[in-house]
């Protein structure tokens, strides 16, 4: 089916939101009036413009309060309507969206409305134009979708069909089965918009909430099933008014939502996507960094091994159990400072999950970084993570290992290295991309989105969203902070299981590394809170160590200092525990703010 | 009455809060437990810095899921406050918050809630400390003040008595007289959060947008003074929860907090503050810059004289009517580019207009910036912007205008100066300080804030708002930028009244000025909303003139070009229309975008 959007649900310019739109693969856009009158271009330029870049104009949208009026307010609106239809002939547009009045002076009287959405489709008919009545969720008398079909099957009119919004019908809790009993061809347009599940008001909801499907919680895939078994052949086109996106760069916006697009006509067997092979573990996590010797001091503390060296670049591959980090202190990457820059995740197919993320518009990374290099699938997640998909040890496949060259350095001392893996990684997102990178983790990598949750910073709410294969195999949290503002100043963590925290916490401050430390008060709450083995309280309270339970099991964990952007979490989980200890979040976040060392890097 | 505040309502470690709270003059503070659990400070010294800060501590909050459990669970939550007891002991706090329980496990069962919190106060009195308990507005069965109080009453304990909270009361639309039959003995404390009219879930309502007294909606004087006739003799605190203050600097958040508590208290007749003197005029709109060249030539464009120049400084007055800007390029105000600095305002009394600034909390600027000055009462708003409390023309009072020199340029050309004068002044506010620059106006100016409004931008929304002097002789719309960034890239703009827009227009043009080119589109859409004589869309086409026109009466309104952030407009108001042309909003703010050196300046 084609595909199209509202300008409005993208920032900028209206030239700036068409080339966003075509950028990223739309067939078609929506004009929304406002962003006409702002823009220098005439009408007849637009079109043109339009029509460069491979769009058509789907709809020219909206006209208000125009039925069920008295006779002298009908004849303004009337009036206001052969002005837009004459502007629409200028743009090319053959479809206005109508919304149901919501003006004080309309009256209950859907004979009325009908009588004047019919004397409106005549007049566009003579323009050449169709008008879509769509219900709005607020609308003073009409204000649901079966209700605007009743009154527009009454009119019977060729010229006049209904707008279908996904926003307007699910936000009321309509029942979208009845949209089966519309005929399709009656059905002129299909504005889809997804929302957070929200208790308030509906019109502010509408104006500042709407997402991308996907992105909230409604149940657009069982909506769209109704319509297309109604017969509807026309877009779908996505109707957004969203407070982020507003800020947000069109271009990104773009993207992400085809891609919305694209999973939801996945959802429905409209769209043949490459399938699904989600990842089975993490192959390794890559800091990149101008000056390799701290992070690597912390990492030989933590008792990891330096076990390899590429080949040809400056990248260390240390290794404990079956974590393993690489160290890139190449020249390219030296301009941010210490971060965590690449994850290599093992796939049971690397090109076919390649092909996957490139299907859902995600940039392709070159295979080959140099000529010498193993040939490795990659590609680029929102926030500009590279992601390898790794075979790491297959027969057949091949291997990144290949480019590196075993070394053993002389001061390595290998510990018990049993459980040690990498439980979790911390991704700070751009402020803009939260519910971009959740989709995106879901729909390319098959990682589920968990509920977010709002945890305190001294200086202002984060956000936490973690989203995982279902056997916790591999498991990525996004974070993001209150504000646009410092996505780079927010901390990314690595964190590594183990299946004695205690003793790798030790271990690590015996080898000279060093361990965020705790208030006491906070050790005096859990006395309080939970009872312990004698001694136990004191072993977390000496080292840092935080605790958590839940009704599956408990959590026990501890950080490292800060180096660049980078620390480092040992965790330990016993029993089914399936958090990331979220009620010590703000104790840590605090003391990482107070011990300044362990946040500046 | 004394006052106090919740270490959450502010940002930053638990020691920053306590500096704030007292540098702001409150007498007290709630310790809110996460701040406690993430303080280094132990309870001891806690409470040393608090003596220190000359603070006391009033409250312990908040003990959770206490009453109405099975007997088990109950164990549990006698533990945990046995060991609560002992810390407030080294805090030296002597009363706790307990809410009313939201645990799955409570029963619905108000004598086993009264018979528990009893046993609590048994074994808060034995520590010496009092319980306190309040209804939360999600509570799982008990969720009003006065289902709260009942079981407080029926548990009879001296130990053990109510805490009210506005936000809690107020959120649930209970009627707050009832309040009068609690004796005041009886109600152990009194929080005070106002918080919008929002329609939303109440949970996210209290954990997100409350707000500090009268930057909401809710009646709280109304509140206050059923509390006080209950014969409440505790002290007036607040707890408010806000994601924006969560990012502000506690100092300013904290002063906002105790200027809101002092007006409340003014509302109920128990803070003898100075009267208001609301000002009747502006006097003059002060600009300062790095090069007065280029203002200067909008200046005269606009028909403005250079009439008077400073005898120490170089500051020019310029004039049309009654509209006088200062163009200050004295070098210590040069660094930020052009922006609006500093407004005179006539007052009837500046020195009792002054008093009250400074009770409210005002930072008073000096009387005479070098020693040769007219005494002039000056103090600065929230946002920095100087506000001058002048008299121009009394027979009795210092006249600002004694410092100035009269000049008279060989270019200025006098025009017909009927009706100009200063129409409104529009300052972007810093982001975090919204709400408490509606406060400040009201409350030290007497200007009534009106609604905000939401303003499209190509870039995100901005929030704007006027405060008006009834008579409209003094009009200051706030504005605020959709995100905590680029405070000072926005445009700053005076707004000019004339009685003839579009000869005003005319004038500018023939004498070289520019106007900010507005789009056909918009002019189209206006042929289609209004009739027009003949003739006038072409004028208002020609020049770039906007048109509003609303119940009231018609505007009439254009731009210049912005020097550094600061743009004028013309407007002319014909009938009564009291709007700023918010409608127009979108289009000139796209316009601006679009024609780059409006906006850069």
């Amino acid at each position: 089916m084609r595909t199209s959007i509202a300008t409005v649900s993208l920032s900028g310019s209206l030239t700036e939101k068409l080339t966003a739109a075509s950028r990223a693969g739309f067939d078609g856009v929506e004009i929304f009036e406002n962003d006409l009158l702002a823009s220098s271009l005439a009408p007849a330029e637009i079109r043109a413009r339009c029509a460069d870049l491979g769009l058509t104009i789907d709809l020219y949208q909206p006209m208000r309060d125009v039925e069920a009026l008295p006779e002298d307010d009908f004849a303004r609106a009337l009036r206001r309507a052969r002005h837009k239809f004459e502007l629409m002939r200028g743009l090319g547009a053959d479809t206005v969206l109508v919304c149901s009045s919501v003006s004080p002076h309309a009256l209950d009287d859907d004979a009325l409305a009908a009588e004047q959405l019919g004397r409106l489709a005549d007049l566009a008919q003579d323009h050449g134009i169709r008008v879509a009545y769509e219900a709005l969720a607020w609308g003073r008398y009409i204000s649901t979708y079966d209700h605007a079909w009743h009154v527009v099957k009454a009119a019977d009119h060729p010229a006049l069909g209904t707008c279908l919004d996904s926003f307007h019908i699910l936000s009321r809790g309509s029942d979208p089965k009845g949209i089966e009993d519309i005929p399709g061809e009656k059905i002129f347009f299909l504005q889809l918009a997804d929302a957070p599940l929200l208790a308030m008001d509906v019109l502010q909801w509408s104006r500042h909430y709407r997402c991308f499907p996907g992105q909230g919680g409604f149940d657009l895939a069982g909506l769209l099933r109704h319509v297309l078994r109604a017969g509807y052949t026309g877009p779908l086109s996505l109707e957004v008014f969203n407070d982020v996106f507003r800020q947000s760069d069109a271009g990104p916006t773009a993207v992400d939502a085809r891609r919305s697009l694209l999973v939801l006509q996945e959802q429905v067997g409209i769209a043949a996507l490459p399938a699904l092979t989600a990842p089975t573990g993490v192959a390794f996590a890559e800091l990149v960094t101008p000056d390799a010797a701290p992070v690597s001091a912390v990492l030989g503390a933590l008792g990891f091994t330096r076990s390899a060296r590429h080949r040809g670049k400056p990248v260390d591959l240390w290794q404990r159990g079956d974590a393993r980090i690489l160290v890139n202190s190449g020249p390219a990457e030296r301009r941010q400072g210490t971060r965590l820059a690449a994850v290599g995740l093992e796939s049971p197919d690397p090109a076919a999950a390649a092909h996957r993320a490139e299907a859902l518009l995600a940039p392709v990374l070159p295979r080959r970084r140099t000529p010498g290099d193993a040939p490795l699938e990659a590609v680029a997640a929102p926030d500009g993570t590279e992601l390898f998909f790794c075979a790491t040890g297959h027969p057949r496949l091949p291997d990144w290992r290949a480019d590196f060259e075993d070394v053993q350095d002389a001061g390595s001392a290998p510990g018990d290295d049993a459980g040690w893996r990498v439980d979790h990684l911390s991704l700070t997102q751009p402020w803009h991309q939260f519910d971009e990178a959740a989709l995106f983790h879901h729909a390319v990598l098959g990682l589920r989105p968990q509920e977010s949750v709002d945890v305190a910073d001294p200086y202002g709410l984060l956000r936490s969203r973690a989203a995982t294969t279902d056997d916790g195999a591999v498991r990525i949290v996004l974070t993001v902070g209150a504000a646009p503002v410092d996505d780079t100043a927010h901390a990314q963590h690595i964190a590594l299981a183990t299946d004695d925290v205690v003793a790798a916490a030790r271990a690590h401050r015996a080898a000279g590394g060093e361990l965020l430390p705790i208030p006491d008060n906070y050790y005096d709450d859990l006395a309080a809170r939970f009872i312990f083995a004698d001694g136990e309280l004191d072993t977390y309270r000496e080292l840092g160590i935080l605790y958590d339970r839940d009704e599956h099991g408990t959590f026990r964990h501890c950080y490292t200092h800060t180096v660049g952007r980078v620390f480092f979490e040992l965790v330990q989980r016993d029993g089914d525990y399936r958090g990331y200890g979220a009620p010590n979040a703000p104790v840590r976040l605090a003391a990482q703010h107070a011990a300044r060392g362990f946040t500046g890097g």
